[in-house]
């Protein structure tokens, strides 16, 4: 099985830990054992003017994994939203009234679904793929959350040769090591069972720091600056 | 304190890595330290002809802890049903419809008390002993539960042996390593203090391959095939 | 940012290893990088004589932590109540009618509210200090639940050395290890990125072991005597 697979994270953070906005979606590839990706890519958002409801990162993912999955030919494609497994090309009005979910969450899919049902169901008529909302019962989507930790690390570092030194909220237990030229990320949670990613970079005269965010439990600040 | 408890798990897995029917139920004797089996028995379903429904395992549960215990005379029984340690004995139709549960779950025990309570009422009559609804809460039951991911290895290997591979899928976040003459299996939860367990058992001539399973985020998927 | 933080926990067990009552409030202080406290205080219960409904612990957990805070000057106060990080001075009738928690959980703070809420604005007025009801979102919470913890561990050592021995529970997922003049305690769960403690103790002659407790998955169990 061949899983393509997106998510948005890392975030930076402003003066009390909390975020300000998003700054990378990975899309990646998964193979058997399933434990890292064979290929990512990465689109960055601007975190600075971001919209935290949820509704970007979605389309976001739906794009960038759509965009990985036409180079790779996968089996399917997992995207981080826990609707049970549902295909995204099925997801008309009456099934969305259906879903066990929040009120705020139906509002939320009625209006997403308006472009990306189509653009599902186009995909999958030109292709034979299937996007899945599997959400949090997926690796593949856990795996894409770490990569775009990895990536957001890349980003801060690249913020932090231009502005001095940047401060940025990973996903959730998960830390990042910065290397002379890769940077290596891993699940800091034993029983996901070993997941972990690493991307190529230029660290050189980049200082580092990684530690608990105060105020939000089991997820860890990097600090990043220009030595 | 001495428990026994008994439990259900390892399930064969379709080619999507989905559960087919579960394969061994386990019934352990849990002594202080309580951090593995001084004694363990197993009985063996028909993963490929399953009711999935979760009454055939309860059911099969209660008799094996029961038969374990005759033999070692236990302080008490855990069972593997998160009722709040409800005394068995006791759950007649009025006390299940007061349990704060989903209606599914009320029909279940409305079943399943026909046969169980009364059981439950005799052997405590017997022995003294009271079976416990704890569930999760309990260690004991944990530890049932990943003996029976051990033996479903086993069962695996056996399986393999005859008709040369099968992949199956363990309980939740715990590994098993087949060494020659002996399976090894634990909890992949430090929280958990450092739960395992081991049988006997002749692996020569089989490989084997562990990983997570990319359609359920924290269970691992153990392959076996013969050499 | 500097974060005061208090927490009630470790228990009396009984034979069932069931609470009789809590042993230890901390107050702690935290600074970056949050890991573990660079300052703490302790206030005894008596656990043989223990209200369990927590209305005791919320409030000695306030009175300790402004005791600290009077001393350290800290930037905020987290307290052990899962509130959504709203200020302890703003918690009048209507606002906890309002809160998205249980009728059990209203009826307790619209009584704990009475004496605590005028004492956080009197100490916010003096102090420019807030007291946020932060809860399990808080690393500060946390460490100062494992400093709880390794107090109670303190306890016990005395307690055993003038009565001979003694059981106690742990808070949730954590460990200890009793040195010669020191007792060190840790988080056993990774995904908090590595929170401990240490106080200075004389443990000699005192033997101690630790182990899962039973009937509480998750939670340790230390006993310690005198040799
Ligand atoms: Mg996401
Ligand atoms: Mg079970
Ligand atoms: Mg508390």
């Amino acid at each position: 099985m061949r899983i393509v697979s997106a998510d948005t994270g890392g975030a930076v953070l402003d003066g009390a830990y909390e975020p300000i906005g998003l700054i990378a979606t990975a899309a990646v590839l998964i193979e058997k054992p399933f434990k890292t990706a064979t290929m990512s890519i990465v689109k960055y958002a601007d975190p600075f003017n971001y919209d935290l409801s949820g509704r970007e990162a979605i389309k976001d993912e739906v794009f960038l994994a759509i965009k990985l999955a036409k180079k790779v030919k996968p089996d399917v494609i997992h995207l981080d939203s826990s609707l049970g497994g549902i295909e995204l090309r099925k997801l008309d009005d009456p099934t969305i009234d259906a879903l066990r979910i929040s009120d705020r969450g139906k509002a939320i899919w009625h209006e997403l679904s308006k472009d990306l049902q189509p653009l599902a169901k186009r995909f999958w008529e030109d292709t034979g793929i299937e996007i899945l909302a599997i959400g949090k019962d997926s690796v593949a989507v856990r795996i894409a959350e770490i990569y775009a930790g990895i990536y957001s690390a890349k980003w801060a570092i690249e913020y932090a040769r231009e502005e001095g030194s940047i401060r940025i909220g990973l996903p959730r237990y998960m830390k990042v090591e910065i290397h002379e030229s890769r940077i290596y990320g891993e699940s800091l949670d034993p029983r996901e069972g070993g997941l972990y990613g690493e991307i190529e970079s230029n660290n050189e005269g980049i200082g580092w720091e990684l530690y608990p965010n105060p105020v939000a439990r089991t997820f860890m600040v990097l600090e990043v600056w220009r030595e």
